[in-house]
């Protein structure tokens, strides 16, 4: 078996280790005689699995008990949705900050069933920059529900570099850069994030909310809608994605392993450092971001023609470099080195570039 | 490893075979060089394992080209809300069958935004029994928006002989038999199933809708929870569950190998068959479903005393008989035998449970 470097914006690269324990494990988790997606979530032992997913997620985060832990289905997409079911109520208005592709989409979301305020835009720079905190400060609108943020645009690659202290509550969506790097979580009223980029596999959304927030949802929505449901039963009112959250507990097992969020995020600037490094070194390639807005999880980059970008996505594959290609909706290339990518993929991936740079410069 | 007889009612036994091949290919997928867990769901072999599952799902259930057929997630429960959202318009009411404890789930979520009527109730009998096809299409109301049933009653232990031809369409929660046994997918609007007993691991939801049902959904309804929206892109409109849409591909790959729905089917009856016979073969103990309502599914029994009860779990468990407990809401026994589970399992169990009764009798 020949593992290729998957630089895959998602679902994308799992630590190593953790597919191989879930490897050696599949068919008898722990003792029971069973696998451990055949175990009933009601149980002593799958217990164990939640509860370790949960506190983990709270050492490595700093999670205080003022806020929620909940692992739902649905990924960001229902979140878009289901923020607004729980936050944004009749009468009120919510800020949303348009940073690219993933803020609109939950724009868009938000506006079927409530009324927001668009009060940052970055379409003038080709969504390729990012707001300060003061900008978004500025612009917050009196009264408003929440300031919705999406923390790292995936298929642009931005990133926020500092995040704002709203006087309503900030909700950000950091499906694409949840645990890489460390923050203050009492800073937000609500995180959510698909898993499938850093934390685990597909079919999971972790959401990280302030508890006094959930009980602003009304009755009149859906009770499957609600978070306060889903909390009240410590994320088990209905069956959760027990092998999704048992994989969450792996990866957050990998994280304490290797040194906590500490080390991952110099880990993560390093890897970034070296890429960018690559990317200004020689003007045959052209990053896409703003250099203040660059993201250390979605490097972006053109060639000076979409053959040669064809070209570079066809040669990396044939070497063993995975799913460069940037998003169909904007093209050119990306990598996306979340937490599971080495240091050793992106230092080889530069080797590669330099090579391709050399015969095609 | 010793596997265990695994008798648990969801999430529950999958085929060894199945957990087999997805242990040996959890490193490299098809020489992807990379996990199912790591791959976009975007990408050529993906979109196979889908299409697999999908084509999989609409052969052995012989689902016709006038039905959609989606990978959804948050389970039955989510469903329980979101055709309230599409089918259970303003102004109309729907029609509700209430067999026992996820009959009760479904109408209380559908009472939160909607008008519902319950046309049958098994309550006098404490829900041990079931109603006939004729029962039901005398009972509905004229302009039901539907008619909800519940298949299977996994907590009771009572299952759907026959199905009734409705004037509505037919909306039934198959959770707990889909694809046990043969069925007539055109007598049913729309179809719904958490994966996790018969058909996957927990995390996805299966729903088969007539196509024309869909467009009954007002645009009001945030996006997420229309189902045209995860029909127009082929279950993908948002990433997946990919590990449990490629875990239902092998289950019906599993399924055809054994010779299709109707070898299941047969084997079905025939475990069901040898476990009601050995309940009714001597009064210690005690089958709880009326003889009439029996489900080939969930088998559900009573021992003189509670004692007792607790007895023969700690001693079939000790045996290697793994999870016979009643639901915690009722108590008693319970052996789910869903497809996975081996005519083996079934035979021991019984050989067990006559040594039981001979000792403690």
């Amino acid at each position: 078996m020949a593992r290729v470097f998957n630089f895959g914006a998602g679902p994308a690269a799992l630590p190593l280790p953790v597919l191989e324990k879930a490897q050696a494990e599949l068919l008898d988790y722990a003792g029971s005689g069973m696998s451990i997606m055949e175990m009933s979530h009601r149980g002593k032992t799958y217990q164990a699995v939640i509860d370790a997913a949960e506190a983990g997620i709270r050492k490595i985060m700093k999670v205080s008990d003022d806020y929620a832990v909940l692992f739902l289905q649905g990924g960001a997409s229902m979140q878009f949705a289901m923020l607004t079911n729980n936050l944004l109520l009749p009468g009120t208005s919510a800020d949303y900050v348009n940073t690219g592709a993933w803020a609109k989409k939950a724009m868009a979301e938000a506006k079927i069933t409530g009324q927001i305020k668009e009060i940052w835009s970055g379409e003038s720079h080709k969504f390729m920059n990012i707001p300060t905190a003061a900008e978004i400060e500025k612009a917050e609108s009196a009264g408003a529900a929440y300031v919705h943020i999406t923390s790292n645009e995936t298929i642009g690659g931005v990133q926020y570099k500092e995040f704002p202290k709203t006087k309503a509550p900030l909700v950000a969506d950091m499906s694409s850069d949840i645990m890489s790097r460390r923050l203050n979580v009492n800073d937000f009223g609500l995180i959510y994030a698909g898993a499938q980029k850093n934390i685990g596999p597909s079919g999971l959304a972790l959401v990280i909310i302030r508890k006094d927030l959930m009980e602003r949802c009304p009755e009149t929505v859906n009770k499957f809608y609600r978070y306060r449901t889903h909390a009240a039963d410590g994320s088990m009112y209905n069956t959760p994605n027990t092998w999704g959250v048992y994989i969450v507990k792996l990866v957050t097992e990998w994280v304490e392993s290797i040194g906590g969020l500490e080390a991952l995020e110099k880990r993560n600037a390093e890897k970034a450092k070296i890429l960018y490094e690559a990317l200004d070194s020689n003007n045959f390639w052209k990053p896409c971001a703003e250099k203040a807005a660059r993201s250390t999880m979605n490097v972006t980059w053109r060639l000076g023609t979409e053959e040669l970008e064809a070209q570079f996505v066809n040669e990396a594959t044939a070497a063993g470099f995975a799913m460069l290609k940037g998003h169909r909706s904007v093209g050119g290339l990306r990598a996306s080195i979340y937490n599971a990518c080495t240091k050793e993929a992106v230092v080889e991936l530069t080797k590669f570039m330099a090579d391709f740079a050399k015969k095609n410069g």
